[in-house]
């Protein structure tokens, strides 16, 4: 537990705290290591070397080489950057994208945008659980497909894309891209074994700051910058790098490689738990998306009958942070798109909670939030059938 | 002058130390405000008011409304943003694109990537003090111009543009942009009395953090977003907000706006006494760029017949960091263009400082600074008279 805790935290799929061990390491950077890292004095050459070294923290706990890390400012500029890049340098090839109907908005928007320009688009449907279908896949692939999104785990309903197996059936000459954002830390990265040629990570869902991520490139894949200017990250993302959080990304990759296991069974037993007894204690519960395999730490669940803001807003006046949706669509009104590319009725999409634990939960809160969440069930039922 | 500071720093126009009045509010964002500012809970809560506070700080800076401020990761992002964003915008309109010989490469770059994708453009030219002809800006102006691009004031040479006056000129359907990224808190800048579309700021370049930026939008200018995703910043720049590092800017805007007329006095009387001792004192120099008015703290002076880049190294190892060129540019062994552009001889481009003081530099450090730069003018000179 985080000794400045004062809630119940358990949206970490919306973002993470900052690990206390990430957050020493920035520090030096807002305060005496301030130089600029291309300029060739002391204070330069004082904040190049640590973004060497983050790099190489992140190539390692990806497997990749770490010449293939840039850094971005989050996970949406590498999807962007991903997603447009290879637009503009594949155009002569092709116009064909194709992606699935459950991708985070960061990678769903921008090739709507692209579509708008008059790409043409494929989203592959998904099943009850959230799973794309490889044959649909296969029939999808065409000559003129420049590149393919799917994402490595659902930020959602935790479904495990079976990326590796989709690696085999795209062409070579089609860019693979996965968002791997809700990952790190939870399941093992390998590129190799994945087979992709573009991964994003993202700094904030695996307890380092928000506004830093990074893109993995392939060696052998060629795309254009999305940041053009001073031709900083070898020409490829342009602009005076953010060394704080660089280094912060690089201590959170280091940390995520050294604690995955144990923070995976942790996540995973902390999951099961709530699974289990909310959807048997519970009179009318759905899990949404699979039961097992599952991003470890996710769960979401739908309450018959219980609007999802109120479960959100009755847990948080208990002291309990969770959610209903992702975040990023949560100020909006509409029901969670990915919920209802399950098949869920909008009623029923209305309904759910998401919960996303982290390292830093204990079995104290695990036992508390499912003792506060059966109470505040009963209390709206109770209120909803007056 | 900084407590922690070990150097004479006077690479400002590279980047500033982070003051640490706005280290002190980011630091509970890197702490236990980490919630993403787009959850309705009160983790969410405590992230979403401070990011509002921001953007008015910055809207008082530059005199705009706060509606009309986007934050972004850099200056590099605010300009792409600007610039792609008007082309892909105004394509119907017109591809012809109106920009300085003596711009950012954040600029420059962004604008010759547009050009090998079929827009036409013009790049005008500057005098010998780095100025723009308004004569020629006016001959330049096309039916089919979208988007013209004039720095406020430069970073290498310190020529204050005549933006104000070049608004005048520009067309009400040609948007207008001006990289503002070197002047907050050295000169007033007001948005409506300059008469621009869009503004750049940078955090790293007014004692925020390297990471952060902002984009001025008028409340008539539509433009493309650049990162396309959840809809944040009122669906103008997606990703979840650096809540951490919008803080920092908020308050050093704050600051900026503060303490502008007398970081411009003192800024302006240091760069006013190492112009006037070193080119009266020291033979065979040359300042470059006007001597006023000039951009508040920034000096640049040709050594004939000393590398720049020794100096630099020579000043280093006294203990005193400055630059050759700009930071961005410093890897590379090709003299400044903006030196070539105001007519100055590969030779002379080569022989130059370039000196940036902070608010943070004292009287002594200049004192300092002039001594030294003597002592290793007249040592290297030697060693070349050898």
């Amino acid at each position: 537990m985080l000794e400045f805790e004062d809630v119940i935290y358990v949206d970490n799929n919306a973002t993470t705290p900052v690990d206390p061990r990430v957050k020493e390491e920035i520090l030096p950077y807002l305060g005496e290591k301030y130089g600029n890292p291309n300029s060739m004095h002391q204070k330069g050459r004082e904040a190049r070397a640590p973004i060497d070294e983050a790099r190489e923290r992140v190539a390692s706990l990806l497997n990749s080489r770490s010449e293939e890390i840039i850094f971005t400012s989050s996970a949406t500029e590498s999807n962007n950057h991903a997603i447009k890049g290879t637009a503009c340098s594949k155009k002569q090839q092709g116009k064909h994208i194709i992606t699935t109907k459950i991708e985070h908005k960061s990678v769903k928007e921008p090739i709507n945008y692209l579509k708008k320009q008059g790409y043409k688009t494929t989203y592959l449907d998904v099943d009850k659980d959230g799973y794309i279908d490889l044959e649909e896949l296969k029939d999808s692939v065409r000559d003129d497909t420049i590149f393919v999104s799917i994402m490595l785990a659902n930020n959602e309903i935790g479904t495990i894309e079976p990326v590796k197996e989709a690696a085999q059936i795209i062409p070579d000459q089609t860019i693979f891209h996965t968002d791997a954002a809700q990952v790190p830390g939870k399941l093992e990265i390998d590129v190799d074994k994945l087979g992709i040629d573009l991964l994003t990570i993202n700094g904030h869902k695996m307890y380092g700051p928000k506004g830093v991520g990074a893109l993995y490139i392939n060696e052998k894949t060629e795309i254009d910058p999305l940041l053009h200017g001073g031709g900083q990250e070898l020409g490829r993302r342009s602009g005076t790098e953010n060394v704080p959080y660089i280094v912060g990304l690089g201590k959170a990759a280091e940390v995520a490689e050294e604690e995955q296991k144990k923070d995976k069974e942790k996540l995973t037993k902390f999951q099961q738990q709530v699974i289990e007894e909310i959807t048997q204690e519970v009179e009318k519960t759905k899990l949404n998306g699979p039961k097992e395999p599952r991003l470890p730490g996710n769960v979401n669940i739908s309450f018959k009958g219980v609007e999802g803001e109120a479960l959100v807003l009755r847990l948080d006046g208990r002291g309990i942070s969770a959610s209903t949706g992702s975040a990023c669509a949560s100020e909006q009104l509409e029901a969670s798109y990915v919920l209802k590319e399950i098949g869920l009725k909008p009623e029923h999409a209305h309904s759910s909670l998401r919960i996303g634990f982290s390292r830093f939960n204990t079995q104290e809160d695990v036992d508390n939030l499912i003792k506060e969440l059966k109470e505040v069930v009963k209390q709206l039922r109770s209120i909803s059938a007056l």
